[in-house]
């Protein structure tokens, strides 16, 4: 990991860092600025001896990573990482079929946020990023989780192929989303299940997805090429949670 | 499309952009500028019913390419607005009930940029937005639909609730998605149909979703709050899609 003392920004993802339980360390707060979020984790720094400094906008804007730090920046140690077992532990903790997504080199931190947020809210037990090139756990991508960063593992893996392969004797089926494939729809996703998801120029890499059990496509419409990777993985996973409910 | 084709800084070059016909999203104003120019301008944009921000000269230099601004920065649109009457008669020649998007005031050119991608690969007519405070047709949100926005037409509305009404005697029916909405798995969304999305933090406006139809919830098997607003609209959008193809 990048970042030895990390910063949280923005008003919701500071809230939910407090409300998770993580760490706080230091807590930097626009000065002057009185409204009901900001109370609210003015509170939440108060009942948790949090020190508080009030700064000046200039001293947030230098202090902020994203540039959207709404007034309020707290600074936390880093996130750790998962180990893959851990995710398949907690799958067995909630007694329900492991449900993990699997992101082959994502770059960009908005999308890895938004799909870390998503993987908390469709029920998947964790996320597996790969080591090299993708991007990593860094300010923007906590920020854009919107907090699930606090509830949903990530763990970093040297070969995503060779992953799969691992899970795969773990009793998991790996679903990998390509428009070539199979409508979506008419897959059994049923089960132990990852999905996996491409980097946004390239799609899931060749040799990550001859490891893939089944590959699907979503209905594609329109005139142009994709789906932003992060709505085409929102869109898959609740294929999944759709296909779990029935 | 560059950057500099529509941000338009200086005072002539604003006052000729609006005479011109241009459609003009946003204004900047230095606060407190008060001469003739600046007032032939303010006057331009009342006639036109452009919202003016004022603001300080730091926020204006920071806007500026070319540091000429003069006090006065306009945001043009980078892509023609449509008119309503055109989604409709998109639909009408492609033979299909009319799918269209609403988006109860999007502010994130991301968020924006990808909704209007989804909405043209899942064969939606169109998208709608308000005219005030939500973003316009910037030029991130052009590079975000990555095509998109050449081929599926936004049309900009005053009022999101009123066109409502008048796309009901349409035959239109209307879904938002809000948390505490009928599973969306559980709704009938075959026909003549519009997805209204709401904002970033806010969701749906109360006055938008009282002339909704149907309120549609996406399952939240998570721990926080909310999808992000472009992968909520895929989702949802994706159900609709399912349920056309049954």
């Amino acid at each position: 990991m990048a970042y030895e003392e990390f910063t949280i920004e923005g008003r919701n993802a500071v809230i939910e860092a407090f409300r998770s339980g993580r760490t706080i360390d230091k807590l930097y707060i626009l000065d002057g600025c009185q409204d009901g979020p900001v109370m609210t984790v003015r509170r939440e720094a108060k009942k948790r001896d949090v020190m508080v400094k009030y700064v000046t906008r200039e001293r947030l804007d230098q202090m902020s990573d994203t540039g959207k730090h709404q007034g309020v920046i707290a600074v936390a140690a880093a996130y750790e990482y998962a180990e893959v077992e851990d995710l398949l532990a907690a799958a067995r903790e909630k007694g329900e079929p492991p449900f993990l997504f699997l992101l082959d080199n994502i770059e960009d931190p908005h999308n890895l946020g938004a799909i870390i947020r998503t993987a908390n809210l469709a029920g998947a037990h964790g996320v597996i990023i790969p080591k090299n090139r993708a991007v990593g756990l860094t300010a923007t991508v906590a920020r854009t989780s919107a907090g699930a960063l606090n509830y949903t593992p990530v763990a970093r893996v040297t070969n995503l192929a060779k992953t799969i392969e691992e899970l795969k004797k773990e009793g998991l089926w790996f679903v990998c989303a390509d428009m070539d494939g199979t409508t979506m729809y008419r897959l059994d996703l049923k089960g132990p299940i990852g999905l996996v998801i491409g980097s946004e120029g390239q799609g899931v890499g060749r040799l990550v997805k001859e490891k893939c059990d089944m590959t699907a496509a979503i209905p594609m419409r329109g005139d142009i090429d994709s789906l932003n990777a992060s709505v085409a993985a929102g869109v898959l996973a609740y294929e999944i949670v759709r296909q779990r409910m029935l």
